[in-house]
């Protein structure tokens, strides 16, 4: 299958540490939505991903793992992400767990199929920033200058908004968006209705939908509807 | 002036915080190596890069500024060198300073001159070492990984090993390099004769004499002769 990131606008993403019903999953695959991105913080196995990305692979959309820790490589997927957390205060997020794997399995890669994501984390609360000890008191510049680091210094495909748990600030997003050349906005984070949906789609180029399928499939299903059209893009 | 560094093989470094004669520069500048990098681990200002820059600038070789802190980036130069180090366990130096220099000036930049190193810094005596809190208990297999990670994940146009001081391990240089698809392969550390010159231009793409430009100008001068064809490249 070619896979190319530069079409998705809306991605489902599902974590390998929750239960979803096989009707649910069908749902979501068959919901319109441009792929499937598999990843989560914390309990995440070889095993449970294995699980998913099988059960996944049975619909035809592009499905994608991103990895987050060196345990939970699961050959198989079309893409791998890597994310760089760029706002991390401890370095093994930013290039730590990076060296280790690719000590192990450097030499082995496709590297056709791996896509750096410039990470920022921007909710404190969430369990990826705890993690990863994220500097998440930043302004519109802040996340301007990660984004530019990200795009321009490292040629990152993806610069990667994460505000899992809440709906984060629109007009951060705008403005982080504007200031890319190359590198395509990935953002997440809240959204739970298509009225939220439709705000992030305005501002960010590829909009991620998580949590929101484990606690309402509807809402969750609904935000396949956005507008993208509206976006301009 | 357009400048390829891909047809680099021999730079010499220059520090602004030490004193060079105007005939010692006018010998360094004449004496066909292929470009004058300046920097320094300690003690560089925007006053001491400005004037090493201007004298420098009398001639017509490229010259290069090699970024190791915000206060000194001076206007000017062909290239700008953005030095991210890998093996640093301080963040600071991986995307901590680069994140403040593109908060303050990431509107104003010109990409084109702009070049990521992914820096591996290897000799634990040295000023840069202690500065960045290097992890320099590295082996070939550790060294490979972050080379792989600059030249394939960050999509880095130099992965640089720097030995300051000291020369390093020839056969750990070579095996680096063979990891290369993309990249260019920096040498620094220890060169203070032209047969050290020789076995590391046999290992390296470009090599980097520094020091010994300041304790015996006659050898500096000397390793400009090192045979490139040898090397294959």
């Amino acid at each position: 299958m070619i896979v190319d990131i530069r079409k998705w606008k809306h991605v489902f993403k599902l974590d390998p540490d929750r239960d979803i019903s096989d009707e649910a999953l069908d749902l979501i695959c068959q919901s319109g939505t441009d792929a499937i991105m598999v990843g989560g913080s914390t309990g995440v196995t070889f095993d449970n991903t294995v699980d998913l990305m099988a059960r996944i692979r049975q619909y035809e959309l592009p499905c994608v793992l991103e990895i987050s820790n060196q345990e939970a490589i699961v050959p198989g997927f079309d893409l791998f992400f890597i994310p760089v957390v760029l706002n991390a205060e401890d370095p093994n997020w930013i290039v730590g767990q990076h060296h280790e794997a690719l000590k192990e399995y450097g030499s082995l890669l496709n590297w056709d199929e791996i896509v750096a994501e410039g990470y920022v984390i921007l909710n404190g609360e969430a369990a990826a920033a705890k993690l990863t000890k994220a500097r998440v008191n930043l302004d519109a510049k802040d996340v301007a200058a990660y984004a530019r680091m990200a795009d321009k210094l490292f040629n990152m495909p993806i610069v990667y908004l994460e505000y899992s748990g809440v709906f984060g600030d629109m007009e951060l997003v705008r403005r982080t968006r504007q200031v890319l050349e190359n590198a395509r906005l990935f953002y997440g984070g809240g959204i739970d209705c298509l009225a939220k949906a439709q705000q992030a789609a305005e501002v960010a180029d590829t909009i991620v939908v998580g949590n929101i399928i484990y606690s309402d499939l509807e809402q969750a299903l609904r935000t396949v509807n956005v507008n993208f059209d509206r976006t301009g893009r």
